[in-house]
C-alpha cells in the first residue's frame, strides 16, 4: 500500500479500497488498523485516512537531573491551577488524599505540530516561596511555580511508558480523534528523599517516538526490523 | 465497566454487551478499542475479551552500560543466526549492506508471562573471537555471541519507544492476537566509537509498562491521572 500512495495523500474509502485489492472489509479494516499503530497511516479528524510521514524522534529523559522549566525545556506552560489531584496523583506523590496541588498544563511542539500534552503535579511544600507571587492562574503562575522548583535540588528522576488512547480533551489539544493511540510517560522528580513533582504526559503515538539515551545526538534509524518487512 | 466485572472475567458478546448498556454496536465496539489501547481489557487468541489484571513495571534500561547477555540480563536466548539482516538495520549498524550478523532471538518472560520478544543484530567484527566456537547456531551459539560480546568495552547505549504491532511470528510467542499493539524498544550500543549491536525488542502494551530511570527501585503509580478519571 505504501508502495501505491505517497505521503500525506488521503486515501480512498474503506470500500473502494477493499475492493482495489480485493479482499472483504474487515479484513481490509483490520490492515488500516494494523497500519495507524505502526504510523504509516494517520487518521485525521475532518480529513480522513491519510499516509503517514516518518515519525519524529522526541527526546524523553536525556537532559537527567533537570527540573521541568529548566532554560532548555521544550514545553510551553498553558495554564496553572490549585486543586486536589486525582487519588492516584496524591498516592504517587505520597501527599494527602484532600492536598491541593499545583497543577501545571504544558504543551510541547515539534516542527509547529502538538506533539504531547502535559499535566505537572507540584506539592506546596515542593514551592514554598510561591505565596509572594501574584498571578493566580494562566501561563504567568504556571512559569512561576516552574521557577520556584528550580530552587530545590534534584536528586533523581524515574520514568515509565505505556500505552493509552487519547481522552476528549487531550484529543483536541493534540489535534487528533478521541481514542488515538498515545504514549503516556509518567515521571516522578525526587528532592529531599521524596516525590517533589510528577508529571503524567501524553505523546502523540503516530508522530514520535520516544528516545532515551546517554550518547545524545547518535539518531537510531526507524523501527529498522519492522520498515524493511 | 470496571466495576461489573472482575480481572480475569471473560465479557459477554459484543451484541449482549451493547444492549446491555444501550449503546450502538459501533459504540461499544470504539469503547472496547480504547479500553484495550489503555490496558484494562485484554483480547486473547481463542478466549475472548477478559478484564485485564494490572499492567507489570517492566524496567528498560536501567542497567545502563551493560551488554545484552551480562550476568543478570532477563532475557533468555533462543536462537542464533548468521545473515545480512534488513536494509535499515544494515544502515543502523553502519555495515555493509550485503555483510550477515549474528542473528540472536531471545524472549522475555515475567510471572511466568511472555512480555516480550527480541532480535539483536551483532556484527561479525563486534565478536572476532566466535569463530573458536562449535555450535553453528541454537541457545548455545546465541549464549556464545553474548559472551563474546562482553570482551568490548561498552561507551553507551541509546533507545527509542514507538508503538508498533505484533506480526504473525511475534504474536504466536508473546501469545497475542496478530496485529495487537506492541511496544518496540530499539537500542543501539556503542563500542569503540562505532554501532557494534542493536537490539530490537517487541514489548505486549497490554500487559507492559516501561520503567526508565536513575533511582531504582521506586514505584512510580500507574498510569495515575487516567486510573483515576
Amino acid at each position: 500500500m505504501e508502495s501505491e500512495f505517497s505521503v500525506g495523500e488521503i486515501l480512498p474509502n474503506e470500500r473502494d479500497l477493499a475492493a482495489r485489492f480485493g479482499v472483504a472489509r474487515a479484513t481490509l479494516r483490520q490492515a488500516l488498523e494494523q497500519l495507524e499503530l505502526e504510523g504509516r497511516l494517520q487518521r485525521r479528524r475532518g480529513v480522513g485516512t491519510t499516509v503517514a510521514p516518518p515519525r519524529v524522534g522526541v527526546a524523553v529523559g536525556t537532559e537527567q537531573h533537570a527540573w521541568p522549566g529548566s532554560a532548555d525545556d521544550v514545553w510551553q506552560p498553558a495554564d496553572c491551577t490549585l486543586a486536589v489531584p486525582p487519588a492516584t496523583v496524591a498516592q504517587a506523590l505520597e501527599s494527602g488524599r484532600d492536598d491541593a496541588v499545583h497543577t501545571v498544563r504544558r504543551s510541547r511542539v515539534t516542527h509547529g505540530q502538538p506533539v504531547a500534552a502535559e499535566l505537572l503535579y507540584v506539592p506546596r511544600e515542593s514551592v514554598p516561596g510561591l505565596t509572594a507571587i501574584d498571578a493566580p492562574s494562566g501561563p504567568a503562575r504556571a512559569r512561576a511555580v516552574l521557577r520556584e522548583l528550580q530552587h530545590l535540588e534534584l536528586e533523581g528522576q524515574e520514568s515509565a511508558v505505556e500505552l493509552g488512547s487519547a481522552r476528549a480533551g487531550e484529543a483536541k489539544e493534540l489535534d487528533r480523534l478521541p481514542g488515538a493511540p498515545v504514549l503516556v510517560v509518567t515521571t516522578r522528580y525526587i528532592a529531599e528523599g521524596r516525590a517533589a513533582a510528577l508529571s503524567v504526559a501524553t505523546y502523540r503515538a503516530d508522530t514520535c517516538r520516544l528516545t532515551f539515551g546517554d550518547t545524545g545526538g547518535v539518531v537510531v534509524h526507524q523501527d529498522p526490523e519492522r520498515r524493511a518487512s
